[in-house]
């Protein structure tokens, strides 16, 4: 059996996978379109059994990859809470999911533990039946499939106009502890020619590796401010966040206002006229529910993106993207 | 994109509407004879996916649900607890649900709050993708899928005799605090010349409101006793309904007798030949288990019922319930 | 309708049955080899829908038999804890699974009530509309199924030296209080020839009422020893077992030194060259993990099989078995 492709970190995909995989997604959105498309997508995979192992919970990652693996008709198996019975009986996790991955195709996992899917993805690699891993946002790991999808709603968003090149894209709020952030800024690396604006107060500017990295990504160019009124005006695309405060210590967010960089209604006048305005979800008060009349606010469709190219990814890792591709239909 | 047709409230339901649906679930049954009659009724919405999303709990109203889904080949999200994660994080529940339906092509609720259904459904008939919303019973609020299939099982039963037409339906209980009861009598006041018994001891008596409704209804007589024996003698239905004491304040249920408002053997002999005695569950002490045996219980298939009226709405919601009218088999 | 065909304990398989099941479950295993296969299969029962009633937890167990339904195009619904909101609102146990029965053409129930499983077989015997109950390890009650896998283990390692007859076989642990021992030895009593090493400290030891059934099976010997290096060193198939300490009264477990009885990568030498090394997981530190890589561990292969027996079993109470032993592919 060839080694499967586990999915771990967002620096797994280079431009032309990204290209590659925006392709594909397009393809399966035009295939939804009609009854026969939706069940041709059943078709592809409805033999096939994968594990949504989730012992740290997101009810919306959750969601999006078992409505994914509904579209291309696998099964799912769940499992939704920190706890699980065989460990209550004494059972390593290494056991309890080497169990699991010996009932199904394809392993989709959250963890609260650090490393442990490069870990299991090694271990299976090294046992008789190994099936592929997605990390699908664990704990203080990466989230690789969520920079996907942000990439893929920003390339929808640039195609008219061009592309990436000569974009530039505001990063707003929690830019120090925000996952996303980091994953989508070193995806965006890999395009000439973007801007990145990171918007913040002092407290939440982002951290110094990452700002080493940047500066040595030879064609972008970035900038760090606190104006958030200019920075908005200037992009064409503004990623909001919220605050990580799941990470404080001790409460230390609470003292720090965040008001200024909240994005409200008096402020989309203010917007270029083809920006658009995404957020990773779930929202605070960092965006005005008012905004989503905005045809500019395009949160809802990147939350629905995320389906998407968790589709695509999937057909992708279970071989059968080539029948998307030139589809038989 | 037409606007979507929520189910909220019993009084949704007018009298054509409930016999055409009457009609339509009795041709799903028909179809659910065959395993050829079985794959087509799956291949109606195997390509949709509902959301279930039942933040207050309840396993059977749940459970009907998702196989009315299954029947029809519909793939489900679940959420079966009062906690979501995104919730944790501070997401409003407004995003929550808008999330869940850009994955869905339709939402299943049964929540605790007051008024969140009606809420929601104006909510997303503002948005881009409206998904209709079917309130499973949501707290306080209304339950109309419950009336609905309470009244497809008093029509069935009554159809051998000429239909609702003169007959007599005593409702037995805690009426005062009874959805159920409430839905069902709004109901059958479109009927002419059904005659109601309400039956209770003097603490749970329909409330105020009600009796006015009923005393407004034209054809309608109705009547409030607490002689169980003489009104179940005269019924040609028995709905026999539980103490709701999850409404009390301090336990005030405990003190009242409703030993006398039970269903036991020895009343058997006192009932009509053709009386059909139903029971919406859970049910306590209400009935005594034996009774079962009786051929007039219905309420176990009234509880199927329950399924087969709910795989009918939805069939009506998602605009295929023409191809059950004249099936293409 | 046919009295439907229940599975509650062990000792319902004759040696015929198992024979036809093992036959039943290798046509299972080539069916799956193909997409065709597959897709035969699913197509053998995706009009039916089971109820997985777990209100005693086992992820493994569950994920095993959720898998063997969507093998074979079964829906499921399922409840996985130990409470239900009808329940907390004072219904009978009988009356809830009652009502999930009404919705169901199978049950797969492990409960930790004592004799449940039994009770409402009988119980669903008399009603209007039985459905088979399979019981899934029911607290202090049988595991049958886990039986059948074991069992399929052993014949299938068996098969290429002759069968059961003069092998030697050696259960290690806590042979007290674990079910699995108990019906294992129970079945394997059927077979002549067969030799049992029952391996454990004293404290552990079988119950007397096993070892009188053992003294009274005809062509069957056996030996207790706590001489762990010579049993394994002579049999043809160990099966090693964690301590059950769930049934500890007071802890009494953690006084036992089992140490010696765990199987380490040192003792691997000592083995017979076909030896297979089995477990019924979950494992704690009777086998270190570093044996997994050994051929002759079978255990993961064993816990696959899990799911493939049930696979076979669950065609056989729905009545699709002769479609398998003759393929109409």
């Amino acid at each position: 059996m060839k080694k499967p492709m586990h999915i771990l970190k967002a620096d797994q995909f280079d431009r032309n996978f990204l290209a590659y995989l925006f392709e594909l997604t397009d393809n399966i959105r035009r295939l939804d379109k009609s009854k026969e498309g939706q069940m041709y997508l059943q078709s592809l995979l409805n033999h096939k059994r994968a594990m949504l192992y989730f012992t740290q919970p997101s009810t919306r990652t959750f969601m999006s990859f078992q409505s994914a693996c509904h579209i291309l008709g696998i099964k799912s198996l769940e499992i939704r809470d920190s706890s699980t019975s065989s460990e209550r009986k004494g059972e390593s996790v290494e056991d309890s999911l080497q169990t699991f991955s010996s009932y199904v195709d394809l392993i989709i996992m959250r963890s609260p533990i650090a490393g442990l899917c490069d870990k299991m993805a090694q271990l299976l690699n090294s046992t008789h039946r190994p099936v592929p891993i997605i990390n699908a946002g664990s704990g203080p790991d990466q989230h690789p499939t969520q920079a996907l999808l942000d990439m893929y709603t920003l390339n929808r968003s640039f195609r008219k106009s061009g592309g990436f090149k000569g974009k530039t894209i505001a990063l707003v709020g929690d830019l120090k502890r925000g996952r996303t952030v980091r994953s989508l800024s070193q995806l965006l690396m890999q395009y000439e020619g973007v801007k990145l604006l990171f918007v913040s107060p002092e407290e939440f500017k982002i951290g110094a590796d990452l700002r080493t990295q940047l500066a040595e990504a030879p064609g972008l160019s970035f900038e760090e401010t606190s104006n958030f009124k200019a920075a908005i005006g200037a992009a064409d695309a503004i990623y909001m966040t919220r605050v990580q405060d799941e990470y404080d210590l001790s409460g230390e967010s609470k003292k720090i206002d965040t008001k200024e960089f909240h994005l409200r209604l008096e402020h989309l006048p203010l917007l270029k006229k083809d920006c658009v305005i995404m957020h990773p979800f779930p929202r605070r008060d960092e965006i005005d529910p008012r905004v989503d009349q905005d045809p500019r606010a395009k949160y809802w469709r990147q939350e629905r993106n995320g389906m998407w190219t968790r589709v695509a990814l999937i057909t992708n890792i279970l071989g059968v993207d080539n029948r998307i591709i030139m589809p038989e239909l």
